[in-house]
């Protein structure tokens, strides 16, 4: 705890110093962490690859992703619109009282703990989207590494310390520790953290949200605790694309290694069809090889959850787990019957790994009773006709209130990184529904409004100065403008 | 709990009625809202008054800054852009694969529960800025009356009721309850709740924090708890202007007989002044008469708060509340040391009332000290000359930390109802810091951001349509534009 506190004193002093940096040379930081990130690439792929079980190809188009991450929030500290300025003029002749200047705009929360991912060593860890999203908003980061990745993480520290001196910021603007779960709490429970950021399992995230609650000062966590994606397959769309369809379930089911937190573990097809399309994608997972998982620990607890729902006697068996290897995931599928699954919330946990359930549901009307059980998800994917759709209406309107994305083609796994993407959902799949992990929009997860009231010209931070030297989208007196 | 449950399905059931209304349909409930109540002026005015001990005047005035706050969020929502829309357009040539079509916007939460405030039975009650920030974000509202004002709470309930029926609204997107504080819990307990909206006290606005935080599924709680909103005097500015200041001061401390959550109920002044200004400010309260308090209940607080201060030894007192009568609110202001100030915690507690405390301090170097033992407020205000602040950077980047809006002129009471407001801060006064209560963003608390993914073109929202009926602000492929 001693130690705790020399870090979280040198994030405070790092923030004032933050605070006093133009919006130019906010973006110049983030710019050299990408510049410094790539230079090291050469030993920063393999190290990862090796940490992870995850192929080369898989790392290098990740390290691509994170880079790609950290310049769309260069770009959006560059730009400088994300602080929603406000002005509302004065008005000295208002009558019964003169109406004073406001100025209202988002400012950094300050020190932030982020939690790194197993599944993303780059892109959800280290130099992730947390990490980058806090900093683009001006507050300085504490990071936990994941301990499943210590070296890759180590590797890209470096290099954000590296870029934080090349850019005249202080190191401390980023903080590199390691520890188990207590040193996590610990973190956690620290009076000068204000927001935590975490990517994990429900268990993980849930403990950090009580321990942030119980504070004496509760400070925000914004957990993405993944969900099991439902798909929605609709009768005359399976009819007419089952094969595609099958082959779409099973290639998003089982990419890399079904080790994503938008994995479709639950998939719904209607019963006249669930005999054929759970044959088909029988023989598409038989097909899949199974591969090493991202530590023993994961390939451990995936097996031991299958073994669990194997003595469920409601779900058969479409294709059962495989692999003979200890460390490696093998894909797996159940099936149950909707009137079933419902009456049973086991079935609607996460397994992670490359494991879904088929649930056969006997109409559309069935489909409204799966939506009002269905618990808060990341995304649902409706496969529809058109004309299915519109004879749905309250299942579609029922369905939005349990998701952060819903879609209606493809699958839910490769989640975009840009304006629009939501990546977090009603709880349990998030702590905070508010809010997205990835896109743009991540960045507000780290500011709070603050008002100035007549406030003098010379002290306006440069957002809110009269004339817009930033030349930034204001709303000013009600009207958006530049 | 039968009843409420009997509650929540008409909350629930309302909110799917009210998703499939255009946004013209919401404005003009909202709308309607206002003239129903406008419609009960005559009522409503002596009722409530009788019910608050408040004054003709100030409830008039309190009416008028209700019904400006409906048609403010009346024109939000007609004017649409609040709802962030954010497209991001599909690239089907995109290598290694294609980019799908991704649109975002906020939705509405879902049902709601209100609690009236007393000290505000119009702006902050049932019809006030939450109930009607969370009926513009299309959020149903279970409204928890204030007991201090049933007769008044009623009238206003039935007119919001009449308003929905006569604009084609379900009734019971508002439903107006009464109880004490165990029906309350019960209500921040239902699993169909998604979202607590508070004003009042420390003690009430926690309880229902910590409720929230235990359910099984967490949900956001809005709790504007009040503080003790400090001004600090600086010297320069305080011996040009001391009379005129310790006028200020005292009008703020005492307008409606200290009632507010922005009372400024702490001013610290430097020591040489401190004599001066505190002979000027005693003079000026003395002439400031006991008036009745709210209910008998925030009388005997208030008088008992203060008998227990009047135990501190490190206090001395300027001016001792003097009222005879029980149910009076007398003014009152006690002295101590900027080192006795920050040893005791107990000096920065709200005293619901016109009671306040002037800290005298040595030198600008413990005004920093001052700064890091504060407590988070709704305002902090600095009297200071240009050339002051200048000196002071960093007391003025520390406390900026500590509040939501920031004075540099005037007093805190007075919250203008506008697009910069920002009425919330850091943790005491608010439990969300990253939210207001007053002003146009107070819409954003009920509301969560839904992507949706290659939807087609006739399911989406209107907000969201490629050909933008609604004229609104998007930013379309990262560009902001209508």
């Amino acid at each position: 705890m001693s130690d705790l506190n020399a870090n979280f004193k040198k994030a405070q002093q790092a923030f004032t110093a933050i605070k006093s940096k133009t919006v130019a040379e906010k973006a110049a930081f983030l710019e050299a962490m990408a510049v410094q990130i790539e230079n090291i690439k050469s030993e920063l792929i393999p190290t990862a690859s090796k940490e992870s079980n995850l192929p080369d190809g898989r790392i290098t188009g990740e390290l691509g992703r994170t880079l790609g991450q950290i310049r769309l929030f260069a770009n959006l500290v560059k730009e400088g619109s994300w602080v929603e300025a406000t002005i509302d003029h004065a008005d000295p002749d208002r009558s019964p009282a003169p109406k004073p200047d406001i100025r209202r705009m988002l400012r950094p929360l300050g020190p932030v703990v982020v939690f790194g991912a197993s599944n993303f060593p780059l892109a959800f860890s280290t130099a992730g989207g947390d990490t980058v999203s806090a900093l683009a908003a001006g507050c300085p980061v504490i990071y936990k590494a994941h301990p499943a990745h210590p070296a890759t993480s180590k590797l890209v520290a470096g290099a954000i310390r590296d870029a934080a001196q090349k850019s005249g910021m202080p190191e401390d603007i980023f903080q590199h520790l390691e520890g188990g779960i207590s040193v996590g709490q610990e973190m956690a429970k620290h009076p000068m953290a204000k927001a935590i950021a975490f990517t994990g399992s429900y268990t993980g995230g849930k403990a950090l949200f009580d321990t942030a609650a119980a504070r004496e000062e509760p400070i925000p966590v914004y957990a993405e605790m993944g969900s099991v994606n439902p798909i929605f397959a609709f009768e005359s769309k399976l009819s007419q694309h089952l094969d595609a369809l099958a082959t779409a379930y099973v290639g998003s089911l089982t990419l890399g290694v079904g080790q994503f937190c938008t994995n479709p573990g639950l998939i719904f097809v209607p019963e006249s069809k669930a005999d054929a399309f759970s044959k088909a994608v029988a023989e598409k997972i038989a097909a899949v090889s199974a591969a090493p998982m991202l530590h023993d620990g994961i390939a451990k607890t995936y097996k031991d959850r299958i073994a669990t729902l194997k003595e469920k006697d409601k779900l058969s068996w479409v294709h059962a787990a495989t692999a003979s290897e200890l460390t490696h995931g093998s894909p797996a599928l159940a099936r149950v019957t909707a009137a079933d699954w419902i009456s049973d919330d086991a079935f609607q946990e996460e397994v992670f790994g490359p494991f879904g359930i088929l649930v056969s549901y006997k109409n559309t009307s069935q489909l409204v009773q799966i939506a009002d059980s269905l618990k808060g998800q990341l995304t649902c994917t409706l496969w529809a006709e058109d004309d299915e759709l519109a004879e749905n209406v309250e299942f579609l309107a029922l369905i939005e209130e349990k998701c952060g994305r819903l879609l209606f083609k493809g699958a839910p796994t490769g989640v975009e990184v840009g304006f629009a993407m939501q990546h977090g959902g009603p709880f349990p799949s998030t702590s905070d529904s508010r809010s997205t992990s990835v896109g743009v929009y991540a960045i507000k997860r780290f500011a709070r409004p603050v008002a100035f009231q007549d406030m003098p010209e010379r002290f306006l931070p440069e957002e809110l100065k009269e004339s817009n030297p930033l030349d930034i989208w204001r709303t000013v007196d009600g009207v958006l403008k530049k």
